[in-house]
């Protein structure tokens, strides 16, 4: 087998690739890092363009087998010295694992296309571990498709894709979007938006959330903004029981999430 | 008014037994930072022992209420320079304000007291993100109790503190618990433990889950132990749908306490 030759240097062009995708500067692709995300990659079928991995990454068993898994799939593994690979890292402690992924951006069109339609908004989330537990737990309940909008964290930030839990490669995804499009897409596509609130509105486990339904989540702080819940059809409020003033972004989702789901019978 | 003077050393004996305490060497006393989390513990009658602030903290109005009301108490505010908070403080950028309280730590059998039983249990939860939030999850929920194992993160941690957005002063704690004690309570207190799982068991909302009942969370990697679970009545699932292996611990705990809640009709 032809291995191509090892980088010994920073200055390689790869990793400043890596480099510049950490910091932003390649909107094409993200970072991956970690043999557990990587695995994740691979087993869903992500567009992985390289990898890199340290000699001791890949010794063990399981780093042996993300080898193999990676090289079958003709993806282009490279092998970097450690003081190298923290270059192309953005972690304090890299796991001897990164790899760049393409990102793989939806219009809004795109993710209400597939039906029944059940999608998650997210439209001013702020905190990167909130967007990816979100993002995590529409993927387990069963949505079709995750739209982020422009006043929204990144899903490809470091923190969301490691809350997302692998789940970033399985849901499509719409981000960077301003919310009068993603309510112009579910006007076109007969989708009732329903924002979510902690006062007012109806309460959501007697609310008809059946899809077709896209649910709406704000921001950590001021909830889902006016603009927003006015381009929506309907508001549900969780009812707050005890001394608590609200519910965390996260947890909010994860209720309204299976409530969709045991409200379609996929318990059964 | 008389002023007890301001504190000008890092070697004053009080802000060493901040440090002390932020050390966790101080076993009997938490220290909670910035303003909003110190309002939260005035408001909810928290036994705080002495509070530290800087001038600029209090000279807001804000920061100027939050004194007046700390003093309304009789409890001591001290003011201290910037610089000597810093040494009182855990985080990098402290807020100016600082506060002592005093852990009020129950047994499982004063938590199992209070009726109709509905308690939330942290075995194995290592994540102080994932246990402030479970935390503040089962206050809104309507939680009467919060119990963490031994193998558990500590509620008075830091991160923990600040994911519970205050609800660290508004439900009943029992820390650092062995889990066969919590067991042995709640056979006392004719209480089901009901562990969670993302494979094998009942479904959850097919599962009478009404007070008295106490929901079991376990570890973010390995979920609840096999020798937790033996003690448990019952297991429920959450059914994952998707690609999603699992869901997070704080989610899934969001989903189950308020399937407590709707059961109970307490949002009716």
């Amino acid at each position: 087998m032809n291995e191509p030759p090892p980088i010994t240097s920073r200055r390689n062009p790869i990793i400043q690739q890596f480099r510049r995708a950490q910091e932003g500067a390649e909107p094409e692709y993200f970072v991956v890092e970690g043999l557990r995300v990587a695995e994740e990659a691979v087993r869903a079928g992500a567009p992985i363009e390289i990898a890199l991995a340290t000699p001791d990454a890949v010794a063990g068993d399981r780093g042996a087998a993300l080898l193999d898994a990676l090289r079958a799939k003709k993806i282009d593994v490279r092998i970097v010295e450690s003081g190298v690979l923290d270059a192309a890292s953005a972690t304090r402690a890299p796991q001897g694992l990164v790899a760049l992924v393409r990102r793989e951006s939806k219009t809004p069109d795109e993710i209400f296309k597939k039906k029944p339609i059940f999608i998650v908004i997210a439209a001013g989330v702020s905190d990167p571990g909130n967007l990816g537990t979100l993002l995590r737990t529409a993927d387990a309940a069963g949505a079709g498709g995750f739209i982020v909008s422009r006043d929204s964290v990144s899903p490809w930030n470091d923190k969301a894709l490691r809350a997302s839990a692998g789940s970033i490669f399985h849901i499509p995804i719409a981000a960077n979007v301003i919310f009068k499009d993603i309510a112009a897409s579910a006007r076109a596509h007969e989708t009732r938006l329903v924002a979510t609130a902690s006062v007012g509105g109806e309460i959501y486990h007697k609310t008809n959330l059946r899809p077709p339904i896209a649910l709406v989540f704000g921001n950590e702080g001021g909830g889902v903004a006016d603009n927003v819940r006015a381009l929506c059809e309907i508001t549900v409020r969780i009812p707050i029981k005890g001394m608590a003033e609200s519910l965390n972004v996260a947890a909010a989702g994860a209720i309204l999430c299976f409530e969709v789901a045991r409200q379609r019978g996929s318990g059964a």
